[in-house]
């Protein structure tokens, strides 16, 4: 078989990489472990499965509301299977479309790990099926990290490759770890009946740079209010196994009992067993492969996208980073890669969205930096909807007005940082924002009040 | 007094106008009917309440998927008071915050009826107080119009003034009126537990040039799924009064008995008794006063915004148009009325949004059109929410690429428009929609799919 390019992986990378691929005319193929594993880990065992569960938990918040708009419910009972049911369905489905569409656009899948025999070889093992290529775009993803004695069983400790498995509601549950997905399965588990322990080692949660230290805090002050236990600068010292699951030492000195351990603190790359650093692919010191702003690996003609390029693991950075390897391996040098406009969310007892610069990290570029901060709770829809929390924060560039960052807590942030998204990208300053006609009511005013905020001088009558 | 600028009426865009006059540095006063009626139409009896009851209908849609996510509810009661109670609670509030705020920054608002006696000063009837000013601002909205026999009375005929004052869920209800109105209360009484019976004089609902066919069809369809027995192409012949409500007699040859019918026909200018045809300024045969782009009447230094100005009754229109109108005064000739870049959205069984130019709009200026539809039915976020109905529609201009329009049916469509408004505004192309990073999985993704079908070319597996 003689192709254009080869795609080893067929996750969110992968397979946007190899649409795009085919929409540009190359002779593609990709290559994936097994039929049951296309669509990767967002799919399978990431973002798809945990927004349906969170949706769950979203409705049940919706349910608690209801007797304001003259709904006056009798209670529910939870049946976690159904809920299973339901989410497995949606995995499901979308993961036949794809393949169903692949097949639709003769975008061949071959089953199977595909190892790279030199820059224009690649054999995949299991199909016994060697593919000559001009081109290779490596896309296998990631997996979890344990820490210390915390070794995952699927039983006492669960990692988020082996959560989708439970199939009842926990009465306890002790999460270690207050990034994304520690935080999005302490409000489900919450919302569902379970009683949550949050650990996290760091000062606060969602310990990341690019998120800003206010978006974090309103996220942890709401998920206290529903009665998440969240223990920040603590881990688990030790844990041991009981009779009805787990009891854990934490390093505050207390103990704490749970059915089992959620462990979510972090993935690394999957690199290894694809014959990269044979042909000369380099990796950095935490094994990541090293890329240029294309995508390009060390090795000319081999590209890389998604998780195995930066710990910053998110479906669409790997999706955009896979159109960005195609559309330079057909000579263009137009489109690169650019942290500046991913947007960043999570989806917990908040929609938590960001894109671009912090304040902090505005000032470390030295950027003289202005803020613009409107608060959901005066916003007309959002009080219409019953969802008046939050706030969108603008930051940007005092001197041209430039936007930097925007920085969303609350309703539909995760949709609604797509405006400033395609802003930044298009370095359009807060006068451009603020002068867009905005339906009103809608929560999308906030935007263009942030914006307004900046441009024109400060006069919220803002409620933190 | 004297001041900079009069702004008559503090409905949704006098009152924005204000704000901005104020942060533009203008002495402004506001005048409005009384402290009851400040936020106008919009937030007394418009956007604002019908929004609220709007979501309380959304929550028995979400209600009774519920099981799919595990959640498993025993059923509920309705208690229309608690809906009335909840939603005068957000005007209230809204309407307290507007005055405190006005207040906060020094923005007086004078109560009476504003009469313009010559270009630079206005008398307020009720206050007696003779104000002189530089500019003044029209913006003194609409009210409801009837129908023939169709002579509202609060009781038997109730017009959308009227309709907040209904304490209960009626048994069945006559809604006289195809459009944004008629369809929201359509889809809030059937939610809500009452038979109802949509008639509209043309031969589809949603009947106006800038929304096109299919939106309108698409929401058909749903609303009849739903039980909302809609006759097109029909009217209402006579009525009369029953022991328990009305009978009307329709056009198609039928009987409908109803506790009431809802007529929800259209809104006129409320221009008369402010003393402008005295002074000079001009209306249009429909009685509109004549304004150019900057929202500048024929009498100079007199502007007007909002509904006294077209038959499109927004309020976002009427708050841009009144900043318009202030830049203007200020000097400004950048910024104009601009149709293109008016959201449209429409809240009933799906929010119905638009943008810019239809296909058939497009065709009528001579574009050569293209046009990218992604269907939500396969969109994972839309999946995983469970409203995986409706689709993106993206108009576009086959030599330029520019986006030319979009329409929206479903998820959030009044939030997602704006991405859209904002590239519109810009005249950005669909190679600037189709190459930002959209998170995944996102409802926003389709609308760079949308793009891509156009920039790309079609490979859509959309189900229609």
């Amino acid at each position: 078989m003689e192709v254009d390019l080869v795609i080893i992986g067929a996750g969110s990378g992968g397979y946007e990489a190899g649409i795009y691929a085919y929409r540009r005319g190359m002779r593609t193929v990709l290559v994936e472990l097994s039929p049951e594993s296309v669509g990767g880990n967002c799919l399978n065992r990431g973002c798809i499965p945990s927004k349906y569960m969170r949706h769950g938990a979203y409705l049940i918040d919706k349910f608690e509301k209801m007797p304001e708009w003259g709904i006056l419910p009798k209670g529910f009972d939870i049946d976690y299977k159904k809920l299973k049911e339901g989410r497995d369905n949606v995995v499901i489905t979308i993961r036949e479309n794809f393949k169903k569409f692949a097949q639709q656009i003769n975008l061949p899948i071959i089953y199977g790990r595909g190892v790279v025999k030199d820059p224009n070889t690649v054999f995949v093992e299991g199909a016994e099926e060697t593919i000559k290529t001009k081109f290779i775009l490596v896309a296998t993803g990631s997996r979890p990290v344990a820490v210390g004695n915390l070794v995952p069983d699927g039983k006492s400790v669960v990692d988020t490759d082996q959560i989708w498995d439970i199939d009842f509601v926990p009465k306890k549950v002790l999460i270690v770890g207050g990034g994304a997905v520690g935080v999005e399965f302490a409000y489900i588990f919450r919302k569902y009946g379970s009683k949550v322990v949050l650990v996290e080692l760091q000062r606060r949660i969602l310990p990341v740079d690019d998120i800003p230290e206010d978006s974090g805090r309103y996220l942890g002050r709401k998920l206290k209010q529903l009665g998440v236990d969240i223990r920040t600068k603590t881990t688990v010292e030790s844990w041991e196994k009981t009779p009805d699951g787990v009891k854990a030492k934490l390093s505050d000195g207390t103990e704490v009992e749970a059915d089992f351990i959620l462990l979510a603190v972090g993935r690394k790359p999957t690199t290894q067993g694809f014959g990269l650093e044979e042909v000369g692919v380099e990796m950095d010191q935490k094994g990541f492969i090293k890329v240029n702003e294309f995508s390009q690996t060390t090795v000319p003609n081999i590209y890389a996208c998604g998780d195995v390029t930066s710990p910053l693991m998110l479906a669409h950075k790997a999706m955009y980073e896979g159109k960005i390897a195609v559309n330079h391996m057909l000579g263009g040098t137009d489109w690169k890669r650019d942290d500046r406009v991913i947007p960043k969310i999570i989806y917990s007892a908040f929609e938590v969205a960001s894109v671009g610069l912090t304040e902090d990290q505005a000032e470390d570029e030295d950027y003289e930096v202005l803020v613009g901060v409107t608060s959901f709770v005066t916003n007309p829809k959002a009080m219409d909807d019953g969802e008046n929390e939050g706030f969108v924060r603008i930051v940007a560039d005092e001197e041209t007005g430039e936007i930097l960052g925007c920085h969303i807590v609350g309703p539909h942030a995760g949709e609604l940082i797509h405006q400033v998204v395609h802003m930044i990208r298009d370095r359009k300053n807060v006068e451009f924002a603020s002068k867009t006609m905005y339906s009103h009511p809608s929560l999308s005013e906030a935007i263009g009040q942030s914006a307004s905020e900046i441009h024109y001088g400060p006069i919220t009558w803002v409620k933190r």
